[in-house]
């Protein structure tokens, strides 16, 4: 990203990530709540309790400070190496669950329905959403080198289920359950990608 | 669904088929585009060519045209028997394809956002899920019966791979390749099929 679409406190002044954080927070719920139509500096500098110059002094308008929020609270799948694929992917799993079934749930839903019309947001979340494929595709061509499971494993097929059935599962979940799969996520992360391997290794038997 | 949330056309002149078509996919479009802040009868009567009478001759109001909407071209994916589980679920699959490739697939996203603001349309929307869900689930039920699949197969992983799978798999498809996506959907829904079958068959050895 270049490095202009996010502007930089003086010299001598040295920024208060408390305040970055209360903004980012701030901008990814009001977002949630409102969609980009109801998204303005102000209201995210009143739900943040700072002063509207204090967000003109980190952001040079409200395309970067939401595309910003996205990267730090939704698109923040990242590569991890753990030695195994399992353990890499159950990783990558628990992540994706964190997010949707966080605070920036309805952020992360939201910017796939309005990102084609906020072309300057569009253009970061496209190359956001890009790197996180390329994180996870990362991941199962190391399992593939390393021979924990075959040469020949369609990769799309393997994180479109496994990414795919994680947020579904959620997206499928009624409200009142909702409690119960945050406190069940880890064990889920678990047996949804115990049953991908299996497919992957049955499959090219 | 209570009978009244739809008007009925006055004994003796029987409604057009051709006008409920048009106006239901000029709902679709609209609401896809412009979501529930900017959803009107006026809007849906200009985009369909009809007065706004014809619209209020059959819906008494605009949530109860986008609940219809949403049940004839968004939540149409229906049990079908062919006999076998891996026919059953290969036509779920394309049914699934079908609305996110094509002209629902805006609205279908914008819904999952939406539908917490919206109660009234809310209730007709979970309620079209739910009886989607069933109608998936009473498919791999009967695979189990039929003996096809182990007895103990999770039939929550396998349908959140499988339905979770193919929109994960279009969205993170590039906008470039959409049109590929469309000539390959009944290839991909096979793929996506044989992959999961193989998945339950070996976590159950």
């Amino acid at each position: 990203m270049p490095p202009a679409t996010r502007a930089h406190a003086p010299a001598g002044r040295p920024r208060d990530p408390e305040v970055d954080r209360r903004i980012i927070d701030a901008a990814v719920q009001l977002y949630g709540e409102a969609g980009w139509a109801g998204f303005s500096l102000e209201a995210v500098a009143r739900r943040a309790g700072v002063g509207k110059a204090s967000i003109y002094l980190r952001w040079s308008g409200k395309e970067q400070l939401l595309a910003d929020a996205l990267a730090a609270r939704v698109a923040n799948v990242a590569d991890s190496d753990t030695g195994t694929l399992r353990g890499d992917l159950i990783t990558l799993t628990r992540q994706l669950l964190r997010v949707y079934l966080g605070d920036a749930r309805r952020a992360a839903h939201r910017i796939a329905v309005e990102a084609p019309g906020i072309p300057e947001v569009a253009r970061r979340w496209t190359e956001l959403r890009e790197s996180q494929v390329l994180a996870a595709r990362a991941m199962v061509r190391r399992g593939i080198r390393r021979g924990e499971i075959p040469e020949n494993t369609s990769v799309t097929l393997l994180l479109d289920t496994l990414c795919g059935g994680a947020v579904m599962h959620i997206m499928t979940t009624p409200d009142g359950l909702v409690g119960q799969l945050v406190r069940d996520a880890d064990r889920y992360a678990e047996e949804l990608v115990d049953f991908l391997l299996h497919a992957v290794r049955e499959a090219n038997r």
